[in-house]
């Protein structure tokens, strides 16, 4: 399927590779174009290995979007509802797969942002009302997203969000990526809980000393 | 050796048996004994099933306590920092394992408090300044905590806290417990971690229809 990959940043480096060895078609939004290509070695890098990846403004990419395909949110965090709010109508329709955290990693001391009461996942879709977010990977280092096993074979991957049928879509991809405990929290309203696991994911990268580990949910 | 559990409810009930069975002398400590005997029928079943547990008030069940040994915080998130207070000069030189979580359960829509800037294992340890609080069980239902088995072998089990020494006690119970991945995730602020976690906890009970679950931190 067609798959656009919003930002440019460790996510979409890591995601874009996989989702193209998948046979996925992708195409990368960013903010300007040219300024990634002279700005972002890694992005440069990216390119250069895989010439097949487009790469478009943020409002072109989601105009060559297709409905049955999916739109990632990779865009950090602090920024993504900025970027995100122009785009709504051109995603009106589509599925986004956000997995954004409320974390401000340039800050040294950052708390989540927000947290407990309200969720970046259900900011988001409010931000996008006519879209159908899907929160997910969002407990994850971004080099383990598109492959569990580089942490083991089995732990957990969470979904949340209000539509089922874009959670069967996602699912899906994740089951292509070889995740085999994919959770299905619930509503959009769930986002919270793995947003919060945020803490413990620092915690425990820093008790363990890597930050590759993942979290099972064991029943 | 000598545990003081304070709070007579679902985790005493639980805790107090397996301790015993451990071989521990365990008295519990409560508002008011003669209401607990009268008033809570739970909690009479397990005095009757097991004569040896002493039950004593808050206050004579400190001094009872044995700096060898241990003091569980096991009353309810919201009620335990009104009650441990007036305990702080008793509690001096003594570990207390704090499984508490800041949430309330009687109200249908909670939402953790403190959160994420704060947390109760930390409001704990500042109520009581000359004790040393160590936070662990909290990421479990109540008939876990002393037996992972109830779930599957393999879980993990988190503690957090300031005092190295005292941390190696409570792992040495949790050991004894039949926990064999012990996790210290670093100071009393990585309580925030764990107590955060309550909100997955909540989600993947209910999406699993069962709150016999586990946090494997796998890597």
């Amino acid at each position: 399927m067609k798959i656009v990959i919003l930002g440019t940043g460790e996510v979409c480096r890591v995601l874009a590779p996989a989702l193209l060895s998948l046979g996925h078609e992708v195409v990368v939004g960013t903010r300007d174009p040219r300024k990634t290509m002279t700005g972002n070695p890694h992005y440069r890098l990216l390119a250069a290995r895989h010439p097949e990846l487009r790469l478009a403004s943020f409002t072109n990419a989601v105009e060559s979007a297709d409905r049955s395909g999916l739109v990632v949110n990779a865009i950090s965090g602090p920024a993504c509802l900025d970027a995100l709010v122009p785009l709504a109508a051109g995603l009106t329709g589509h599925v986004v797969m956000d997995v954004s955290s409320p974390y401000d990693w340039s800050r040294p001391d950052a708390v989540l942002d927000p947290v407990n009461t309200d969720s970046l996942g259900e900011a988001i879709q409010r931000a996008l009302p006519g879209s159908f977010v899907v929160k997910t990977l969002n407990t994850l280092a971004a080099q383990v997203m598109p492959d569990p096993e580089v942490v083991a074979p089995d732990h957990t991957i969470f979904v949340s969000g209000d539509d089922e049928e874009a959670k069967l879509r996602v699912g899906d991809l994740l089951s292509a990526m070889g995740w085999r405990d994919v959770l299905d929290l619930g509503g959009s309203r769930t986002a919270r809980a793995t947003e919060m696991m945020l803490r413990m994911w620092i915690d425990a990268s820093a008790a363990l000393g890597t930050h590759l580990l993942g979290f099972k949910i064991v029943r």
